[in-house]
């Protein structure tokens, strides 16, 4: 048996997020498809972590086993001529069979692209998400300071967790701007349901000068969803990298 | 009656061009829907020319004449509103009523762009030509130069021009890299039916080795299309600017 450990790039726009589930196709599923259309064998595609519905990835990793010898350049090959063109695996090795993309993880970096601009674009609008309203670039900066280190995070966190851990660890928060387009890239240790998206729905609120970027600790401290800002939408979200 | 002279972004990839006709959706038949629905009138978009299905615009110019005393920003704000987010009216002003969009034009730039990398791109791919095999830049500059000036183009024509006159000016070709796309921006005075097209797909033979670059220099004297490569596919073409 092998261990094969893949990263893939999708364009969300068109699936029902990540994970195989019924009345939707999902990437997950594609995959999977592919896979055992050429190895001949059912296969469990295990994923770094689900993304939603509309929401990209660049760098997400996944992995899987199977009896197949086929090498894994022609499995490759093979994959990304049975998956449609808005998923491509970029890269395939071999890794120790207890490699597990799921739990190894170290690090993840997603990135959530605004377009700011008081028209909105039309080439690139399934990636980003449009604000009119002129942001404020440092306001976002010094808000978003207080989310670095290690925090409980409920206040960013969709579902509740059920009593499960909610603290997790932000590395690094960085905002950069592209002509109209503002950036926000975060890497942690680990991220909660819609955990990115509710950071930057807040940021905006700050950006925006609904909220004072000092409140962003408050919030933090809060421990309750109802504090923060809206979740921002799906189609700005793209899953960059994943670090083992 | 005033005349409005509109700049136009469109994601053409679920249209089927620019033109109004039966049986597809197009960008005029959307556009003139939102403003005949605004004024209440019949309206005629007139385009600086048309784009295939397929091909995107960052900067088509239009122009349409109304009598509707609605001020330009709403008319703008109002068309956007009714517009499907995969075209955005981009500027909006008031000309005199002898301009037309189409024969008063100058010049026209378009962008053709090549992901050139053996794997294909899932974030892009409705914008951009997959090229696998890696192509020679070099000699793709050398090659481009051929055709700047003014040339007869017929071997890069993709219809018969009926005893029309083929001769265009060609100002500018620039050629540049960033990370694995190549950008080949094609700037004249006018353009034949699928001219970019044809002429990026010779490029392309060019740059991976099939044609020498001075053979471009034969091919347009041959004013031939058999002659000149493949007609390169409509999703890699951007129309950028139109000058007046």
């Amino acid at each position: 048996m092998k261990n094969y450990k893949i990263t893939v790039e999708y364009d969300g726009t068109d699936f029902g997020g990540w994970q195989r589930q019924k009345n939707a196709r999902t990437v997950q599923e594609e995959l999977e498809r592919a896979v055992s259309k050429i190895t001949t064998e059912e296969v469990n595609v295990i994923g770094s972590g689900r993304t939603d519905a509309g929401v990209h990835a660049l760098g997400q990793v996944a992995n899987f086993k199977t009896n197949s010898r086929i090498k894994p350049g022609n499995l490759l090959k093979g994959m990304n001529s049975l998956l449609p063109e808005s998923i491509t695996v970029k890269n395939i090795e071999e890794v120790n069979l207890k490699f597990n993309a799921r739990y190894d993880q170290k690090l993840k970096t997603y990135k959530y692209t605004i377009w700011n601009s008081p028209i909105r674009t039309s080439l690139n609008f399934k990636f980003c998400h449009h604000l009119a309203v002129p942001l404020n670039i440092k306001k976002i900066r010094s808000g978003s300071k207080f989310l670095l280190g290690e925090h409980n995070f409920s206040s960013f966190e969709s579902k509740s967790n059920k009593g499960k851990n909610s603290v997790r660890e932000l590395k690094v928060i960085k905002i950069d701007t592209d002509e109209d387009y503002i950036n926000i890239s975060i890497t942690g240790t680990g991220f909660l349901y819609n955990m990115v998206r509710a950071i930057v729905g807040t940021l905006i609120e700050v950006g925006r000068g609904k909220l004072e970027p000092a409140e962003v600790k408050h919030i933090l401290l809060k421990k309750d969803r109802k504090f923060a800002g809206p979740t921002a939408p799906a189609k700005g979200l793209c899953l960059m990298e994943v670090k083992y």
